[in-house]
């Protein structure tokens, strides 16, 4: 998916809520485990009910990839589904990879090239630390995206993102700064969390016009009125994600409709906040 | 495997060379494509002929990724297979991985837990951007590693790991010092390349314990003498990957005896140099 057709699906669901599909085996309502594929089966309610809410989605990938085969089962199950609504919604491998270059290649092939590894992605999630030549094959595929950690949503984002280097930069501003020169607002986002949302402003000095993934409203405290404040430019530029507060939100047989729920609770604001900017 | 246990390995076999599996689909032999599992039965003649001259294997998990289950398929077999010699030899899952701390515990998880994933691995290669919380959920895990990227062996390196802080220090050195404290050289390991060997010196400073898995050797150019030189300690301390040189050795019937004859010939140069350094 590009940048307008993003951009366009915005507008039209007067949205930019990313749900992530953290779909933990131990955390899914019980009813659920008879199933052949509970998670699958988890996954596709879920995405049955706030499909009408929701722009993207997000399955974090260690939350398949500890069950290991069978786990990477559903994830493939769930994205195969989620193609038949492929013009509806952007999808995002939140899988923070990063290598040299020609296993990044790798990487990307196995997120992006359908043929290659049965996966057909929008977007990834990468790791900056080691450098533009771990990030750049990802930017070869058309229409796909990098999504490249700039200032993570955790205690640990003050390890070093922080880290003011000689010049009185900090290191998630160079990350920012330097990554910019690596592709383009058509194929690179930055994942800012919200956690940090006054940290926002400063991020859209250095990259006004790409795309945040926000991370962190919801279970994580974060405000979406003080993210969409600080960090929305002319095209919302915004997806901000939520995960157990709505894929969680019930551990009955009410999750799918309690999920749908709490996605139109938050689309609503969205939709005002989109209004305030005037983004129609 | 714990510490004492892999030096005993290194001390037995007389070397600390580490075989990357990184086995590309496109570049195993062709007379191997027939069989049901090509890159598997690759891996195998591969660990056979150079099992008495390593210490641990190194399967690079975007080599397998990108082939989708398949891909999956065959790495769940190597590993089931080099569990077969799981008191010869350490095995790293190569996954650069990190991610926000319940995420880490799955993806320790995914390594780690054999009941729940099936792999069984002795450590798991971390990025360090996001932090602490994001690498000791997989240091709660009993004779199990992090080997946790400092400075890796690619041009992208430049780009941030050598930034210097406003201290003078630079962010490869930020790391190995912060992070000491999250684990002990029982536990945590660190990248370091080859390719600058002169660097391992400063390193050594900072981490005079701990082991060092230093890639680059080989088809990056890196020299295994400089290496010693510059990053043995008196435990060996250091784990020298070597991928492509060895398992493309040839690209013929005699892959595995090629690999085999160059990883001997790394073998028998490992052993003067350990015996130089006294370690016996």
């Amino acid at each position: 998916m590009n940048r307008e057709q993003l951009v366009g699906l915005i507008k039209r669901k007067r949205s930019f809520l990313c749900v992530g599909l953290d779909s933990e085996i131990d955390k899914i309502p019980t009813h659920l485990l008879g199933e052949e594929d509970p998670v699958f089966e988890f996954n596709l309610q879920i995405i049955n009910a706030t499909i009408d809410y929701a722009v993207a989605y997000k399955p974090n990938l260690a939350f398949y990839e500890s069950r290991g085969l069978d786990g990477m089962k559903s994830l493939h199950r769930t994205m195969d589904y989620l193609a038949n609504f492929s013009e509806q919604c952007f999808s995002i491998a939140d899988a923070k990879r990063g290598d040299i270059g020609n296993t990044s290649t790798q990487y990307a092939r196995a997120v992006f090239d359908s043929k290659a590894s049965g996966f057909n992605f929008d977007a990834i999630t990468v790791a900056p630390y080691m450098g533009e030549d771990s990030v750049s094959p990802f930017l070869m595929f058309k229409n796909k995206w990098v999504v490249l950690l700039a200032l993570t949503s955790n205690k640990g984002a003050f390890d070093f993102q922080l880290t003011e280097d000689a010049g009185g930069e900090r290191l998630f501003a160079k990350v920012l700064r330097t990554s910019q020169n690596w592709g383009t607002p058509e194929n690179i986002m930055y994942v800012v969390g919200a956690t940090r949302a006054e940290m926002l402003a400063e991020v859209r000095e250095i990259v006004p016009d790409h795309f945040l993934l926000v991370p962190g409203v919801g279970a994580q405290g974060g405000s979406l009125s003080e993210v969409a404040r600080y960090g929305m430019n002319n095209d919302c530029g915004l997806l901000v994600n939520a995960s157990r507060s709505i894929i969680f939100a019930s551990k009955n047989d009410d999750f799918a409709t309690m999920a749908g729920s709490e996605a139109l609770t938050i689309q609503l604001e969205m939709e005002n906040l989109l209004s305030e900017k005037g983004i129609t």
